[in-house]
């Protein structure tokens, strides 16, 4: 079976380019405002066979060039005879090339301006895989990159393969002089708009919106196209002359926009002289497309409302995975290195697809040498940095962590490149330091940001030792950080970690303290002032954003304080519900007005309503509640401990590694049940050893 | 007056690798086989303006982003009155924006994955040109790049705009079964196929030819293409739809070919059942593509063969001149350091264009940081850093060195950093170390290498100086490694530098003594002792490359050997004539079998009849027989000295600088005559002041 190869890492660098140009607002595009790295557009594939008979091959690329076909042949007359050497001829790319039975070596020569330059070889010996080399002129040839989706000679991979549905409106009502559309959920979706009439309108304008407020407001709603619409005589060649980034001409008939992320949309006609019903005579599809990432878990429970957070946050988090991970699907459809830590974590329980990690740590990473932070945002290098330690507990896949390695220290070595005499990390001019959306004492260096640094050494000396590299360097630099973070942070009469020193305000906000106790920096003590002096007081200021509450509730789960995670998780996702959330937001106030409800930045309806960070539920759930968790590199061994306590009943199962463990608990008793080795139930004060096949049942204890 | 604007350098990238890869062999694509750059596709301009009154401007844009407005407000109650605040708006790209009578600022951030990211602000008192700054995101915004050619809204910068011109076949006879058309002189041509018949042929074979000979050879031909003639029906669609990088189709009727360089094409049919005179409905037409560099000199004298030889090899250079100097049209259409070294010294006496200078110096170079030698070729990247003195000699522009001088500078210590501890550069892996096809001793450092090297010092010191930098370090470095050299590759008893030294051989070619002469390094006895035993030596080896007659003619015309320069001249470059040649080659070997001429890197039409560094006799004759040069900075001062003695008469003209020199010599009478202050005239023993407007007549002395 053949495979597409490429240069490695520049499939997900050409497709990230694309990711990050492609927000919308407005009918203008606003391509990410960070450097954004672009794949290399010149290359060499090198393939060496040694067929056994005569073959054939044919190479398919996307790109010019051609195929060099280098056979070897006796050393002439006159050198010594153990001298290599080769005859060469060159071919076209498209052609079947006749290949002798003897040792080849074959180059693809290959140029694409404007896209990714990569092949695809065919034969019955010689084809394309993983064992081909590529070169771009600078470096020495590295293996070729490929994945799975791509084994097809017709396909391209610079179109990413999505599945694709056709959607028709759930409901529709004519309002304002127009139609509201309501497709019953959120959809990232191409829109195909069908003039049926023989009256044909001289402009249609669409309204889109996340909320229906946001569709029915023609002048606020964030995405909005106004299309004049071509005379009934128009064909064919309008496909070709009506391409735009926004959409175009299908025929006459039938315009075919961009993908966008809507729920309702709002559709006006003008139709000149004409006016009234005429509008009816235009019919609008959804193009659903995402990734079918199937159905790796499932929860139930005796309570609703966390049921129906559970479905919620499902719907959240598989509309914004797609070729990466991305924040939110309306705004920003950018690749955010935080947000996508998060999404990580959230995968493991929902779908546990190790591609879609890959892509998304490829992308963010772009290429060397560095040349700013990750989306200029000092926290989210490290947060990369730390992610491919917990990639590989998650997948075992040493492939991949051989492979991305040096961009690992090269990333890192930058970071430590603007450290101060304490070792603490600060930012330069153009960098972000971020942390979260809140309040926070920043002058000087922010404690939170060391506490990334220290987990980023502990990351680094992970993967050092994994690849057989000496790990003292950074064992070091993490226990010397974190000496000086407690000498400089730790206040002894706040019992906490403040944010930063420099001023002398002595400030605290939950974030570090957060890190401390998730990392596992904090020792007992310190946790235990951290719980009650940060985490359990209420006059230090509230998280506002699911994407810290994410880290909140895993500290206070952790700490088994399951009954401040279920309250919270019911209050906070639970409210966004009650205020019509059919998916999770991107930010949410409690007792903030309707009517300012949609709105952010600024924008009223500038707040992503759907945003991966919202669907953190699903690994609270998963990983805490239901207590799934690897004890070992990708669940070769795995411990299962359900808090029985938390539901009356409930039925549900997750990933554990390639396998999945399922649990029932109803009347009091829990059935658990694995088709995967390795798994220890500790359940009703006892630990169980979990044999694939076997139920195992307990009762209350 | 408005620009299109882009960041600088990357309209030269941009269209450099466009031209890097042009290069068409047999039906494939050959892109060169080194690092190419590539320009920036993401990028943010930045305007300033504070308009008297209310005004309006618009966008246009190659590529996909919005417009930011900050206009200046009033600092909010509680900061500071002199705090600087922006009130900011995004609008589209496209549309009429309407600004304040007050300070603002205009970002456009622009993203153009496939192609080089550009605007056009036009407006009354905001539009776009040299005051607008633009930033990648990774350096510090840099004054934005633009040039003379793209001034309207209406032109896209990522389409070169040629002068074109249709020609039609001067002659065409019928032979091999098809026809066999004269374009009458070698052109850069899209070919336009007009199938006129009712009868269409199924297939149509087009074979091109530099020569008679290579168009008729339909199986080794380098430029071939079959074209599959589509049915009556098809339409408009077809433009699209058979878009590729070797044609399309214009309609059902007419096929336009990609460019490509020839003076005759072979076209046969085939008809399936039909057969015989049905391919004269087939009628060709060639689209020549070129740029105007206008007429700044002419050259004519009493020799007939010297004639005929300026104007070869003004065909020559003009063909070979486009966006940038390039070695051959045929082959390679690849962008060469040494090759555009030469070019640039031809075009000060023939076009006098900086800007082909200044395109071809930035596609050439790319991008920062240095990844290899330019084109892989050592030597390439020292002519690549001494040519920047020379254009800053020619054209007085520093603006243009002040810009590329980082450049200069990295690709100098870049360098640097491969010299051993006697200073002499050697190749690493991967480099090539080409001086000329020729052979020569090339173990260990090589001398001629070392002369590009130390007047590579001497470039950087002497742009340091320009600078206002310390030229100190190069001034010694020169200084130290021509000791060296003198030291090391000298022989006192050859007379002569060797090739290298490593070998013990000792060996002596021309190529090291010519550089030791031209650059001026070799003292009074050493420039003797070299005329004699290498330059007037016949048992050193010939140069067989006009690549290199260049350099050798020059130091013999600035020895003053007239004789051997003029006799050289009219034997190599005659010699050319006499084989046929309508354009000057790649390479002469005189006597080689007219079967065997075409041939070269053992391709029977792999020579380029057409290659730039053939056009030398321009320059030759224009700065020593007709000795027009500049003797301060751009012809500030210059002078003028003919060689009387060359010619029974003359009439010609030069520029000198922005002005021109004109000169007639007959019947023992010179009369020269200028438009330009500063000249000197030395004739007949004599020198005069060039007066601008007032003749001089010399008489015979």
């Amino acid at each position: 079976m053949a495979n597409w190869i490429w240069y490695p890492g520049d499939f997900e660098i050409y497709h990230g380019m694309r990711q990050n140009f492609d927000r919308e607002e407005r009918g203008f595009f606003w391509p990410a405002y960070w450097h954004i790295a672009d794949c290399r557009h010149h290359v060499v594939f090198h393939g060496k066979f040694t067929p056994e008979k005569e073959t054939v091959f044919r190479v398919t690329a996307k790109g010019e060039g051609h195929v060099l076909l280098k056979s070897k042949a006796e050393a002439p007359e006159g050198f010594p005879a153990d001298q290599v050497f080769y005859q060469e001829k060159k071919y076209r790319i498209g052609e079947w090339i006749s290949c002798p039975a003897k040792e080849v070596r074959i180059d693809v020569v290959l140029g694409n301006r404007t896209g990714l330059p990569c092949i695809y070889v065919e034969g019955e010996t010689v084809f394309s895989g993983k064992e081909w080399t590529v070169s771009d002129f600078v470096q020495p040839a590295v293996p070729a990159g490929l994945n799975g989706m791509y084994e097809n000679r017709e396909q391209d991979p610079q179109e990413f393969d999505y599945t694709c549905e056709i959607c028709r409106p759930a409901a529709e009502e004519k309002i304002n002089g127009g139609i509201l559309y309501d497709f019953g959920r959120e959809l990232t979706a191409d829109t195909l708009l069908h003039i049926n009439g023989a009256i044909r309108p001289q402009t249609v304008t669409l309204c889109y919106g996340e909320s229906r407020a946001e569709a029915l407001d023609t002048e606020w709603c964030y995405l909005k196209q106004v299309l004049k619409i071509p005379g009934e005589e128009e064909a064919e060649g309008l496909k070709y002359l009506t391409d735009s980034p926004f959409g175009r001409w299908e025929d006459g008939r039938c315009y075919h926009t961009k993908l966008r992320a809507f729920r309702y949309l709002f559709l006006t006609a003008e139709y000149g002289t004409l006016e009234g019903e005429a509008s009816c005579l235009i019919t609008p599809e959804a193009l659903y497309k995402y990734v079918d990432f199937g159905k790796r878990s499932d929860f139930s429970c005796s309570d609703e409302l966390v049921n129906r957070i559970w479905k919620v946050a499902d719907t959240t988090f598989r509309l914004s995975s797609g070729i990466f991970f991305l924040d939110g699907v309306k705004r920003d459809r950018w690749i955010w290195s935080g947000d996508a830590y998060q999404s990580y974590f959230i995968n493991q329980y929902l779908f546990f697809d190790k591609d879609i990690c890959k892509r998304t740590i490829l992308a963010l990473r772009g290429n060397d040498p560095v040349t700013g932070h990750i989306n200029t945002i000092v926290d989210y290098s490290l947060y990369w940095i730390i992610s491919l330690e917990n990639y590989y507990k998650m997948s075992g896949d040493l492939e991949f962590i051989r492979m991305i390695y040096p961009k690992m220290e090269s990333l890192m070595r930058y970071c430590m490149e603007q450290t101060d005499e304490q070792g603490f990390i600060y930012g330069r001019e153009g960098d972000w330091i971020y942390i979260d959306w809140a309040e926070m004492d920043k002058e000087g260096t922010l404690c939170a940001e060391q506490m990334l640094l220290a987990k980023s050494y502990e990351s680094m000396a992970a993967v050092r030792g994994l690849l057989g590299l000496d790990r003292e360097e950074f064992v070091q630099k993490k226990e010397q950080l974190l000496c000086h973070i407690r000498r400089f942070f730790w206040d002894e009469e706040k019992g906490a970690f403040i944010d930063s020193y420099r001023s002398g305000r002595r400030n605290v906000t939950r974030h570090a303290n957060i890190f401390a106790v998730l990392f596992g920096f904090a020792d007992v003590l310190e946790t235990r002032s951290i719980l009650e002096h940060v985490l359990l007081n209420e006059a230090v200021p509230a998280i506002t954003t699911p994407y810290f509450k994410f880290y909140e509730l895993e500290v206070l789960a952790g700490l088994e304080r399951f009954d401040v995670v279920m309250a919270a998780m019911k209050s906070y996702w639970g409210g966004m519900l009650l205020q019509g959330a059919s998916t999770f937001w991107e930010e949410y106030i409690p007792g903030q007005p309707e009517e300012e409800q949609y709105g952010m930045y600024g924008d009223k309806f500038g707040k992503s309503l759907c945003h991966a960070w919202g669907a953190s539920p699903i690994y609270l759930l998963g990983r805490y509640c239901m207590g799934v968790t690897s004890s070992a590199v990708a669940y070769e061994t795995f411990s299962v401990k359900p808090r029985l306590e938390l539901f009356d009943r409930f039925s549900c199962y997750f990933p554990v590694g390639r396998g999945t463990v399922w649990m029932d608990w109803k009347d009091g008793v829990l059935d658990v049940y694995t088709d995967k080795e390795g798994g220890v139930l500790s359940a009703g004060g006892r630990d169980y050893a979990l044999i694939p096949g076997e139920h195992v049942l307990v009762n209350r204890g």
